[in-house]
């Protein structure tokens, strides 16, 4: 095993090797289950994705992981390098889908729209051409997102988030990178800032305003441990940090549900109608 | 009340005046919960939407219900005449949102794209134009998808089916009618025939291979009622049919849940973490 590019708490290190066993069936089982043979997947060209698509791969084999780049004139070019890098490492083909047209148009039709809409909608346009994608090859949607992401809320509701499965999506952003690192896969991924690559310069801990280790050693004993703001402020941590993570996983709620349905009637859908996604097969 | 323009079975006739209070009611409570005065929606032409957008004057005032037109070039005229009829009647501004040129550059990036898919393409690009509305204007996203569109999967995932909260989800369609005509929305977006308008000459129960009368008479005994096959087809209808139906509620059930997270901590997102959308507050 290499050494851990970034800092992990003991806590949150599993046993990596049954962490892979668990992920790679949950990937085979529920793309089964669900009647097919296939996924596709957006590489980014940042740790996230690359971690899924290698678990995808073993679970599934490289001719049934379909990869796409999709990058945005503003990309940084790095991010398509380290995605083809990825896509190599796994030796799948990457087929590469330029948004900046569509985007740019409906950018067109929306005068004075800001940084942060124009990146929820590259985030949703990516969206569009996943799932087209998987149409078009009868394949599912490999969902990449981490569990600080979706607690912290780092992600665009029916954008990035959208998928139809979510192999990492209980693994905070430092086990990512631990379970990486184990995995062996390439060294240039692992280590690179996270970065949403919205704007040149972006960096997630820049915007999130705290490290990914710290932020994960307060969730882990905020939502896995369920201790109160005061109970880890005693431990060690400051607690006006504590406070506003805790008012940016309940303001963000919202991404991790369904959207509520008016109930008028005996069963409702989102409420009462509550079978797996597979019942009656 | 008006003469019912469309059938509808005795026992889904409800107390009209009391589903217009809960319904009233349920859109002011949950915007306002949420932090929010205003909801943006997406006037199609057809009832759904009409009825929803009443509904959301009558719960916040004119003032803040803002209304979109999304056409396609290929759009129906008469969809476009209905949403500027249906905002005239409740007084509210409509604004024309032309999705055509970002959804043809789409388009162009994915050769030999078919009809379905270029529905959903452009469902999606309404659903990015009405959330970016809703941004731009500190809005909730109102959802207008009837009972028996979300029980059949009639919709595109993350597409018209994605909103912020829904007043209209747990009617059916044949419900809607006979509401609407109750509220004496105008007769002419009542009594037309439904279609998604993402072709010419496009409807709904051509689609679905059959009448919204016959699918929520089956579909109220055998979701609300919990009859089985066997027991519906005794009381009167064709056995094929209810099979077909029964079939389409299982295979689109995917749209109604979350999507799958593999589990490995102790508490997940989508499984464990099942607050309330506005808990803490």
């Amino acid at each position: 095993m290499k050494d851990n590019p970034h800092n992990i708490i003991p806590e949150l290190t599993l046993n990596w090797k049954m962490a892979e066993d668990i992920l790679t069936r949950f990937i085979s089982t529920e793309v089964r289950r669900a009647g097919f043979d296939k996924i596709v997947i957006g590489l980014s060209g940042g740790i996230d994705s690359a971690l899924a698509a290698f678990l995808a791969v073993k679970a599934l084999g490289e001719d049934n992981v379909l990869a796409y780049s999709m990058p945005y004139k503003t990309s940084s070019p790095e991010s398509t390098e380290h995605a083809c890098e990825m896509a190599d490492f796994l030796e799948i083909p990457l087929q590469t889908i330029d948004i900046s047209a569509p985007v740019d148009r409906f950018f067109d039709s929306r005068p004075g729209i800001d940084a942060l809409r124009k990146g929820n909608v590259m985030a949703r346009m990516r969206m569009i051409t996943l799932f087209d994608a998987a149409a078009e090859n009868n394949a599912l949607v490999l969902g990449t997102g981490n569990k600080t992401e979706i607690l912290l809320g780092y992600s665009t509701l029916f954008g990035d988030s959208a998928c139809s499965l979510n192999p990492v999506g209980d693994l905070y952003k430092t086990q990512v990178w631990a379970f990486s690192a184990f995995l062996n896969l390439p060294e240039s991924v692992i280590a690179k800032a996270p970065s949403a690559d919205l704007w040149i310069g972006q960096t997630d801990e820049d915007e999130l305003g705290v490290s990914y280790e710290l932020a994960d050693a307060i969730l882990h004993k905020m939502i896995d441990l369920r201790k109160s703001v005061h109970e880890i402020a005693v431990m060690e941590f400051k607690k006006s940090l504590i406070e506003l993570i805790a008012e940016r996983v309940r303001k963000n709620h919202f991404k991790r549900v369904l959207p509520p349905v008016a109930k008028i009637s005996p069963r409702t859908a989102g409420s009462d109608l509550l079978y797996s996604r597979d019942w009656g097969t």
